[in-house]
């Protein structure tokens, strides 16, 4: 009998915001995989430490974060013949996954690999997004609003028409393009309901207006944009 | 000193989806506050139920359901004070929220009538649209893909282009706007990647094609699409 392959949703970072779902899991689960970048501490074991009863098999699985911008992929297909084995032998194994594992994670090249083959549990995750909607105060989404969520990756041509056709927007992957977006959002005449946050939940959180931020960002921060500002019911019920 | 106001976030349904901070809330508030439509029993106080220690003071909020429809905000305008009147006390009050507070919810109406007077806090939650993603085993977003989400209470004007810039998109609020978003998916050459789920985590989960799908959906059932039918890099994976 093969063990269950879990894609597991730590949160955005506050270890207090895993669901009940994942904590059981990770004092059970006997190996846990997760990325880890060269050289960087892997953000998804630190979310999850307090949560491990100790004695686990781990792998850490090389590369990921290279992913997204080139994609190769020999750290997964390293990996997923560790997992297998672990997998063949009976033995369930967790991969964490900061957020949620199937919005923008990197559990995706996993599951590819190893869920035509073993049963695969996917636990929903709370989202960096929804938790920068909570740190910075500002709804994200209400009533009839168009919600678009926007990798800064992609080209401005890309970007316009889904800024256009949406009332609230949040742009991730902000590194390197960060200068761009906000000269795209600037001329968009949009910066004025524009809010920015880093490491949120993770301690040394940085909010603030995006019009007040400076010229660099890291990957993992975010962009939340709201037209007119904020939602109109918003202002309209405030006594 | 005044109480604090708590926004809490339950997830999508299962119990066991609440994070360890709304439980952790939840198990020491002497007051709890959620939408009651009448008549109906209010989702967001069953899933808190298994982590009420009991002996809380409970302020069933009526009317909450009509509000999309037809915003009389009665409901909230006569709750408002009630709960004031607690934090006044000094007793700390949590507003029980289905999915994440600031994401198409509810409690966004009490949050404006009541954060500019007492400490506010957030607690996200994680949504539907992931715990969809997960029950149906499609990866909601990857990499560089656009991510709308839209009500279908909109009309096909304000979905189209809102489609179209988008890879991947949940449709949420289908009620009696089912039918007609069907329609304009059918006509866009979109079904063969779209994906119904109803009920999600709630117990009696219905998940299916849309494809397959009769001519009515409840409220709180939504659809995910993805164009091409998946992420590409899921099927060249694939061994």
């Amino acid at each position: 009998m093969s063990g269950t392959l879990y894609g597991i949703g730590l949160g955005p970072g506050d270890p207090e915001l895993l669901t009940l779902k994942a904590h059981r899991l990770l004092q059970r689960v006997p190996v846990i995989a997760y990325p880890a970048p060269d050289g960087a501490p892997s953000l998804a074991r630190t979310i999850a430490a307090p949560h491990l009863p100790g004695g686990q098999v781990e792998l850490p699985i090389g590369l990921c974060m290279a992913v997204d911008r080139a994609p190769g992929q020999g750290g997964y297909d390293a990996a997923a013949p560790e997992i297998a084995a672990h997998l063949e032998a009976g033995r369930d194994v967790a991969v964490l996954c900061e957020g949620d594992p199937f919005f923008y994670g990197s559990f995706l090249h996993l599951f590819a690999r190893l869920s035509p083959r073993f049963a695969t549990e996917i636990v929903p995750g709370v989202s960096s997004v929804m938790a920068a909607a909570a740190a910075l105060r500002r709804p994200l989404a209400v009533r009839n609003d168009r919600f678009a969520v926007l990798p800064a990756t992609l080209p401005d041509a890309a970007l316009r028409p889904a800024i256009e056709a949406a009332e609230s927007v949040a742009i991730l992957k902000l590194g390197r393009h960060f200068g761009r977006v906000k000269a795209l959002l600037a001329e968009m005449g949009l910066m004025a309901g524009a809010l920015y946050a880093e490491r949120v939940t993770q301690g040394g959180e940085h909010l603030l207006p995006l019009a007040e931020t400076g010229e660099t960002a890291p990957y993992f921060a975010l962009i939340l944009l709201y037209k007119g500002a904020e939602p109109a019911i918003l202002a309209s019920e405030r006594p």
